[in-house]
């Protein structure tokens, strides 16, 4: 029987122009976190799947991980999330890495989930760590270039919001406001983190059953509900206002202004599902009707490199993904067009294969790219090829031109011809790349 | 227990230092096939595990595999070589592709071997193929543009030999010349495969074993080992001399020195693992004393494409993995020294936070890659840390700079000094990264 030509399930297989897309979107990530110091690193797709366990979100870790043994018996998973991995790193050379580090990487990562708009089993995502700054600067910085890469694509603000949260106002909410305890606050923190993906009644009924009797009496749930509808940071009681996380998310969104960024807001029910974040979260939301959702956040885990057993550093980074951000793209009409890298084809006319591709040596010495057609196809099918692969010029070497030290130069958009020296083709064709 | 932070297994982390030379070289392998017209592809590193039986070598997917069963029992493996899938993609497309498809891609692959110089569990590889071109131009291409890569590295010829030999020789030779038949022909191929992994008295033992006694009176084993140690096509048999393989193989090899290359040699004990080649094939050879070992190679694999069920395509590639390219770097000293992407550090004196930040906005539009220096360290501390990310510029912005509209520039190399404006130091800096 015949193998399918099918990609795995939730995968993707990336044909030239797919590549093409890609390249351009993760040159644009690439260009804009090394505007702001930030150095490329990497690391082996497969860990021990130990270093997920506890860190990454538990529906992750138990129901989406590609996790097996090799032939050795040791347990693997192949990365669903770059943020481990990276904390490893840095932990193995904790002591002699020069902080603050700025840190990017383009992975390719795995979840098993049911492929979707927006969610696929393989996607990658640009993850971007600022390691060894324990002030809002780290913050400040992490966000602007999330803003700055989303604006490069072309972006306006009133296209995305930048919601801001912080983990640890929530926490003093939860045990100084509502009175909880920590197995209590552990049941909260994840429910709240899906209540956009259920209707309130069930939200609140699963809320309501995590407060005791008396906190019920106390209307602790009601405080809640109040509390996770505000919608900006004046509006929060008076009893919470002073705290030092308060007092950091308006630094922060102050800021951010200066910086000229004007979509960014207070949003008390994001959580973010990661269970590592110990301070401010954001997450940068889509506002196009059709593809109104979260495209991708991050925020500061400062304990993580700390449980490889070093020293902890202060760390905030994010994660966008690319299917997210294709979604985005073409949602707002953005994605761009992005032009084949080969310049020009070259056709070989009757029986001078030797001098030609002496010729096409030079025009690749001189800087151009040149595909060389097939002599098994007739000559109208070989045009008709270059014109398939989006190349835009044809050289024809035949006796004639060969033996006047010249090619005849065929613009195949416009259909126009001239009989050039080499050097000129050369200057006409890299002038065009430019256009 | 505190988590290992050591890598898995025959893997390995980038840091920052280690991504830019993976990056650099990378780019050139990418720039020099570009330059022959190929447009790079991608595919899934999951693929299902049945595209791998009976196309890859045995050894490679009986022992070498990650396979596993994904959460809904499908079996999957990591891929171990590109070539299956990037023919399972152009077989879901076989109608509509423009032949003659030249593709490229530098996919990372997983084999689970004991790791070792030039071996490592996760490696990447550059794949060069070109599909639709029945004739030795294409053979001639793809060789050129793994000699062009060779070349760009900085390899001069007497570093690296080209062998090769044809597939269709050898059947014609064992078939024609020993009186073999297939079964014996399967068993015989695998061994000369691997006679230099072993001593000449084990190979000729097990040679001799799959000879029949009439065979082996006709003086079959020793026509073998004639057969094997010749060098030159000269010196083949008259009986084979004209069969159309070594037409063909005499025929490339002057093509290639019309194209300049001249380290490109006959080796009939080169036979390539894998099952799916049909016709030339080469592998290039460091010479290195210290390193003298097969580093890529490749060849015609005609039949792959169609055991997805479509028409087959010929085809010719290979693959250039880039751990035994790293060693040949070293081995003769070509391992390039790649400089940081981040052109200047951004130190902040005193309390003049906010202006600075606008300033530093600026130089970036301007087009540098500038990183703010911790304002949580000592100047000196920053200044260090900046040479040690090695940066070779530092701009200073004080409170005095800063109403002058300039900025103190510090080149970090030689200490010196100046205060100018932020076109100035812009123009400065990026004159400097031409160098």
């Amino acid at each position: 029987m015949a193998l399918s030509t099918q990609p795995y399930k939730g995968s993707r297989d990336f044909y030239p122009e797919d590549k093409r897309l890609q390249k351009h979107i993760f040159g644009v990530m690439r260009s804009i976190s090394e505007k702001y110091g930030y150095q490329e690193y990497d690391s082996p797709i497969l860990e021990p799947t130990e270093i997920y366990s506890n860190k990454t979100n538990e529906e992750i870790v138990n129901e989406q991980t590609y996790t097996f043994e090799d032939r050795g018996n040791r347990k693997v998973t192949i990365r669903p999330e770059m943020t481990p991995s990276v904390s490893r790193m840095v932990a193995a050379k904790r002591q002699e890495l020069p902080y603050p580090l700025r840190w990017y990487s383009l992975p390719v990562n795995w979840r098993y989930e049911r492929p979707q708009r927006g969610r696929l089993r393989e996607f990658w995502q640009l993850n971007v760590d600022l390691f060894g700054i324990a002030g809002l600067e780290a913050e400040a910085e992490v966000i602007q270039v999330a803003d700055d890469i989303m604006k490069a694509f072309g972006a306006k603000p009133n296209m995305y919001k930048i919601k801001i949260n912080s983990r640890n106002l929530m926490d003093y909410f939860i045990s100084d406001s509502l009175g909880m305890d920590s197995v209590q606050s552990s049941v909260l923190v994840p429910l709240i983190d899906r209540m956009h993906k259920m209707d309130f009644a069930e939200f609140s009924g699963q809320v309501e059953a995590i407060f005791t009797p008396s906190q019920r009496e106390n209307s602790g749930p009601d405080q809640l509900f109040e509390f996770l509808k505000i919608t900006s940071i004046d509006d929060l009681p008076i009893s919470i206002k002073n705290h030092p996380s308060v007092i950091t998310l308006v630094n922060l969104i102050k800021r951010l202004t200066n910086a000229g960024i004007t979509n960014a807001v207070f949003e008390p029910t994001l959580m973010r599902g990661f269970n590592y974040y110990t301070d401010v979260v954001f997450e940068v939301f889509d506002t196009h009707p059709d593809n109104n959702r979260s495209m991708f956040g991050g925020g500061r885990y400062d304990g993580l490199v700390g449980a490889y057993g070093v020293e902890s550093v202060p760390t905030v980074g994010f994660g966008m993904g690319d299917v997210t951000i294709y979604n985005f793209l073409e949602s707002h009409g953005l994605t761009p067009t992005v032009k084949t890298e080969t310049d020009v084809c070259a056709i070989i006319i009757g029986d001078t294969l030797e001098p030609a591709l002496k010729i096409i040596s030079e025009l690749r010495e001189m800087g151009l790219n040149v595909a060389v057609a097939s002599t098994e196809q007739k000559i109208d099918k070989q045009i008709k090829i270059a014109v398939k692969n989006g190349i835009k010029f044809a050289v024809f070497l035949g006796e004639k031109e060969i033996k006047n030290q010249q090619v005849l130069l065929k613009n195949l958009e416009n259909s126009t011809e001239e009989i050039v020296s080499s050097q000129r083709a050369v200057s006409i064709i890299k002038d065009f790349r430019i256009k």
